[in-house]
């Protein structure tokens, strides 16, 4: 029987990404889409609890496709899996991502959130990205995916582990291999930019740009930058477990 | 000279706990609050980056309070430390949250994000919660929230780590000290209604219980059930090391 694999990303259903995913992958099981329909880009791992969460399905080369959601990607994999599929996934994927998801980023990521919420949920799940803004080599992006999610569905991902897959924008030909990474510490240092409305109120722009920063070994920035694909086992438990004999030492009274 | 505070949170600047919070502080340091406009609960780590961030001046008492911002809480804090604030905060606080950010919740807390953009910034941080959302007892989360702030003034925080604290909703007589934890990890279990439009569109709302899931030993539920006030160092470093050697294992030729 064929495996059940739950597509979602957080450019949005309509976005080339998830539709070179779907190619990628509709022989290697049966795929559902659940996506937001809209771009939700930067969300973290945002849930929609105060407002109704809007669903449509939507239709691809005249068959059913999927459904679009009015919410955020932890949204998509929340109700895809307890409200919208018949049956649980045996996998849930998420992207493909035009643009990175390594260093500091993963932490505003809604691809990789998407990711995350299957892991709570006991799904294995995998986020895959690709390294660039601009001309995007779907075509490599699609075979990593696929070779990635044959092998996920053959040896299973640790518990509470799901993997961060993120794919250097190159010819197949220029791809030196995979290699198993560290999240690194690189991240987007902000510039905002202060502009003054007709009536006189202050907004500001967030821009920026992104700086090396304390990234050395074997991190997910530098694989992606050298070449390799990228592979970063993450979870989802943000203790930090070198850090608690440091508080146990305050001996705080109360 | 005293020390620079920054105070943020969630729920917004006109929220009951970022007042009860504000008025704890305001003789540790030297306070300014820069705070959501509205509530931004369940927002994860959200960034805006399509959309201009809307800043407004707020008075309190007739004198400078802070910065009600139109954006998320980890926009606060970067538009804070990046262009509000005349000098980089020796600590940032976010909070008090009305209701708890333990166990599964923490990666959708706002509260949280807060402190943890903070941390990222590489200013020593803290986020503050209270364990319930009826009768709050927020005199005696003020209480926890001087006593932990001037702690860390005099001891800093171990590099890459924000404190987590949860306080049981609880007189102060009863509460029975503090405790180091874990994240712990039980969540909500979602429930999602389904219902039709006028117009026949589905739509669902997200409703859930809270379910205790493998929580064992020393985590953050436990903790504040047992009376205890929860100190959990977290961090943003999302890498499961102890998965590492099973993706080298794998051995994937591309």
């Amino acid at each position: 029987m064929k495996k059940k694999i739950l597509i979602s990303n957080d450019d949005g259903i309509y976005a080339p990404g998830i539709l070179a995913l779907y190619d990628a992958l509709k022989d290697v099981g049966a795929v559902t889409v659940v996506a937001p329909a809209g771009e939700q880009s930067a969300v973290g791992h945002a849930i929609t609890l105060s407002d109704p969460i809007k669903t449509k399905q939507i239709q691809h080369n005249g068959s059913f496709f999927g459904y679009a959601v009015g919410g955020t990607p932890a949204d998509c994999v929340k109700l895809a899996v307890c409200a919208l599929l018949p049956e649980k996934p045996d996998l849930i994927v998420s992207g493909i991502n035009l643009g990175p998801n390594t260093g500091i980023s993963v932490i505003y990521s809604g691809t990789v959130s998407a990711a995350t919420e299957g892991t709570v949920l006991g799904i294995p799940s995998i986020a895959i990205s690709l390294g660039s803004y601009q001309k995007p080599h779907w075509e490599v992006a699609a075979r990593v995916a696929r070779q990635i999610v044959r092998q996920v569905l053959r040896a299973g991902l640790p518990p509470d582990t799901l993997l961060n897959v993120n794919v250097p924008n190159l010819p197949a030909k220029k791809i030196k291999g995979y290699r198993v990474t560290r999240m690194g510490r690189s991240r987007f240092v902000e510039k905002f930019d202060r502009r003054t409305d007709p009536q006189g109120n202050v907004y500001y722009w967030m821009d920026g740009e992104l700086e090396l920063l304390g990234d050395e070994g074997e991190t997910d920035i530098i694989a992606v930058r050298e070449g390799y694909v990228s592979l970063t086992p993450i979870w989802f438990d943000l203790t930090h477990r070198d850090a608690l004999p440091v508080f146990r030492a305050w001996n705080l009274a109360w």
